[in-house]
């Protein structure tokens, strides 16, 4: 009986959630995620649970939400391998970021506040790491919406620089289904909107994830 | 006199060359690195200089080469502020990556190592990982050809994922040049060029720095 008390600490320790707010959330950051966090579910007086339009999704830094068990189990849990937009452990420093998905409309939105290891142009966030903040919220909103995906392609054009420590606001939207393929819109802006960043389309293909974990 | 022999040590100091081999370099990425690097300019018998095709460019974590003078210079060596894809010093665990340039050919090659640190689908290299790359290679094969630029477009086919801890190949080529425009073209294959991981159209837009670093 041991042997199933003592599983190994990755498991039995809860991981971090990253998407939860830390001392480095400016205040654009905070008002943002209250404004969506305060229409995810609720309780009512009644003390009863009431359905929000929103839900906040949790974020780690490892695969762990694939791993199904036996050999992939443990190859994963000894693996060094970290989830490339939480591979920096200091607060703001690079990716601090929140997703909710709102599944009656479809959409999916991310708060996403850029740190300064992420410069590209002097003083402003390196087109991959926007990319990357991009391929992350099309992904995430293609997997809730198909299961699981693989990114095929990414149309992202650049309309104007962000500067390096502001927060941004991506939008995600379903453009259609058709059979493996799910076809996302992702739209960047400053938080009010006034500001298009970058406008993206976005394709994926679902498929079988044992074929990854089989194929290496 | 001393003010000015006592420069920060951030310019007298020479800053580290990421571009040159580490003791996390495999022997693929050894190997690719030696094949390029011969074909570079080269000291003759005699002890003369013999122009190579290829030449290798350096890379640094900062955005130095900017710095021109004066309140700009001073607040870019102030900053914290690091390269998005030199910004872990940890050999070998996220981006290990050189370039060369073939000025005669208007092509760019990049040997590229993926660390355990840029995981998106489990045991594979993120999406935003490869377009930060892709966005990198193009990036700097336009600023060569045509001096400072930003991205504008960016339209990236996945064709194949790729496992981390492999070298790849990215070839840049220029496509044309029209006025402000630059269209490049760019391929992921693994290192004998039999498996394309991925196929990319980018188009580039001249600036002028100055806009940016006044404009923040």
């Amino acid at each position: 009986m041991r042997a199933i008390t003592e599983l190994p600490s990755a498991l039995s320790s809860k991981p971090r959630d990253f998407s939860l707010p830390n001392s480095s959330w400016g205040p654009e950051m905070m008002r943002l995620y209250e404004r969506y966090n305060s229409q995810c579910e609720m309780e009512t007086e009644g003390g009863e649970k009431q359905k929000g339009p929103w839900k906040r999704l949790p974020s780690y830094n490892r695969a762990l939400k694939f791993a199904t068990g036996g050999v992939y189990l443990s190859k994963i849990i000894q693996s060094k391998a970290r989830l490339f937009t939480r591979n920096i452990r200091d607060p703001g420093a690079a990716f601090e970021y929140v997703l909710f998905v709102n599944s009656e409309e479809q959409k999916c939105v991310c708060i996403f506040q850029a740190g300064h290891l992420l410069e590209g142009p002097p003083g402003h966030v390196h087109g991959g790491a926007i990319a990357t903040m991009i391929d992350t919220v099309t992904g995430t909103h293609a997997t809730v919406l198909s299961g699981p995906v693989m990114t095929a392609n990414l149309n992202i054009n650049y309309r104007s620089p962000i500067p390096l420590g502001s927060t941004v606001l991506l939008e995600s939207s379903l453009d259609k289904k058709e059979g493996r393929k799910t076809f996302i819109s992702c739209k960047v802006t400053n938080t009010d909107g006034s500001k298009v960043h970058s406008e993206t389309t976005a394709l994926f293909l679902s498929i079988n994830v044992s074929h990854l974990l089989l194929g290496g």
